[in-house]
């Protein structure tokens, strides 16, 4: 651990993964549920993804509080076919229902070469990527998508329809490196719009719209983040919730648009697929063309304005990864005060 | 039919539909396999998406000539599961393997919930959107995607090193209609920069490479289209390689930067999922929800700029083929010319 005055300190993701633990278990949640949800923000955490680390404490906190998220949830399959499988996730936490739905996506993929588990009425999902590379390590590739309450714009609107949707998409690579796209639909996530306000730094045009649903590119009134590529953006995030909301009759947009009390709640739809690619090509044939495809692109001449090595997705949070288990995980001074306050009330030893 | 000088003729969709079947006939296809192409060429004609139309059909001659197209293919079943099937297409035409696979993967699903084809060596793919809209308008859900080789430059190299892959996802709609998403991954289409060429208008800023792999607005120097998003639209598009084209191992990316004689050939892969959604929920829940969802989205604001209603995925397509039923399709004076052309050495009559 190190630490300089206001600055962020280093903490080990040991020990943040434990002291978010026992925060979830001082919340009510079981100790093997707390461990899947430290995990997964942990796994944010060494990656270099902070927006989806241990800073979501506070909101997953509250949500327990509002009853949106369930501390004691009673998972279980709703439709069951060869292929599919529906979950209902009793809106426990994200990170139990897809941690769930990944060990069953892939059990499915075993037996007939691909499966399918749609996870109905789960709340924050998290890093898609957690479970996109655990598929990915398995050996298996990996396609999944989150359906969430609308908070971008739709195209041609001037309102927020749609949500910043997340879509990953992994295979097995080389040297225990899965492959890993882990994208939002949005032009620009809230968590960059809530920084450049804090620092008052002026968008790029055709970012965001403000709470009166016009384009600026001020950072105090953007509110509402544009759609990556316009129609094509809020094109896959509606998709997702046609997908994944509406089959298991838990639509999101058009609760949110009703006049139900509960229309403003905090609510999450998922589809994971896994498919078993050893079923249709042998594993060292496959990383030998994985190994002949990165090694063309990285040879490609770099454009030194965006970095100085060409990389593949998800190759950027493995070194961060490699770095931060060494050095630990810089949490920044206003988190450690937040963090430390939630300690005290629930009688949890802070690491700050 | 009507005329103007120099000004594009509109022609009835059935007589475009029977001229490409015959150009395809005289040139060595089956009947059946002439029908389906044609029926994938007027599809994209009637929806507007011109670049998808008949005006391939010089560049579908070009590859059966060079036999990178195979008139009379083989296509035949190299591995089965339960819920997935390698369709091995023997460099038949795209539609006749993507028609063949999309029916494949439908089967599947009745039987498993899900199935999956991966179709091999295909070529040309089409739209999308053509097996995703017959997909949904059977009631299942769809997710398509297509690889091809390198023209879009790679996220932080400064040359081609992914395709502008496609992209589909589609669900039932109502009325008939179904929602589909078709999109390529890259920010700007091969398509748009030939046409700001031929205006001689300028590009946005970040649209475009040179051939030496610097950033132009100039339209008579853009030849390599940037990603969507940057390291989203080139991630998306290298993911579609590592699934559909390593795992048959007919890989596109390391071919077409190996020293091998035929490196520059075209050549494609292929996925289409079909999901059975009505084993997961009725069908007329489904509709109502999405229907609540539809007349949610439409009842936000308006942004006037971009049009006078707020359309869903593949709305504009079925607007644009209602008109063309009845008004037929325009097609451009040089494209009639250069059909009349292939039509006169084929022996072909030309409705031009």
């Amino acid at each position: 651990m190190s630490s300089s005055p206001k600055g962020p300190t280093r903490v080990s993701a040991q020990t943040l993964n434990a002291f978010s633990q026992a925060l979830f278990v001082a919340k009510g949640v079981s100790s093997e549920h707390a461990q899947t949800m430290a995990n997964a923000l942990t796994w944010a955490d060494l990656r270099g993804v902070d927006t989806h680390g241990i800073s979501r404490i506070p909101m997953y906190f509250r949500l327990l509080d509002s009853k949106e998220m369930n501390a004691t949830p009673n998972l279980h399959v709703l439709k069951e076919t060869l292929a599919l499988t529906v979950l209902e996730a009793d809106r426990c936490a994200g990170p139990v229902a897809m941690h769930e739905a990944s060990d069953m996506a892939m059990k499915k993929a075993k037996l007939t070469g691909m499966g399918l588990v749609m996870v109905r009425n789960t709340t924050h999902t998290a890093s898609l990527g957690i479970y996109s590379e655990k598929v990915a390590q398995s050996g298996m590739a990996c396609i999944a998508l989150a359906a969430s309450r609308p908070n971008m714009g739709y195209y041609g609107a001037k309102a927020a329809g749609v949500s910043t949707a997340p879509f990953s998409m992994a295979v097995p690579g080389p040297k225990g490196q899965a492959i890993i796209l882990d994208m939002a639909s949005g032009i620009v996530s809230l968590g960059k719009l809530a920084q450049l306000k804090a620092n008052n730094e002026a968008l790029e045009p055709g970012w965001a719209l403000d709470a009166q649903g016009n384009e600026t590119i001020d950072p105090q009134k953007a509110s509402i983040p544009l759609p990556l590529g316009g129609p094509k953006g809020s094109g896959l995030s509606l998709m997702f919730e046609l997908m994944a909301s509406l089959p298991v009759l838990n639509p999101l947009i058009g609760h949110f648009f009703s006049d139900k009390e509960d229309a403003q709640r905090h609510c999450q739809n998922a589809w994971i697929i896994a498919i078993d690619i050893a079923q249709v090509c042998p594993e060292a044939s496959f990383y030998n063309e994985m190994e002949n495809t990165i090694k063309a692109l990285k040879a490609l001449p770099v454009e030194q304005r965006v970095g100085t090595e060409i990389l593949m997705p998800g190759e950027r949070g493995y070194k961060e990864r490699h770095l931060r288990e060494q050095q630990g995980v810089p949490i920044p001074a206003k988190m450690q005060a937040t963090l430390t306050e939630l300690a005290l009330k629930y009688k949890v030893a802070s690491p700050f």
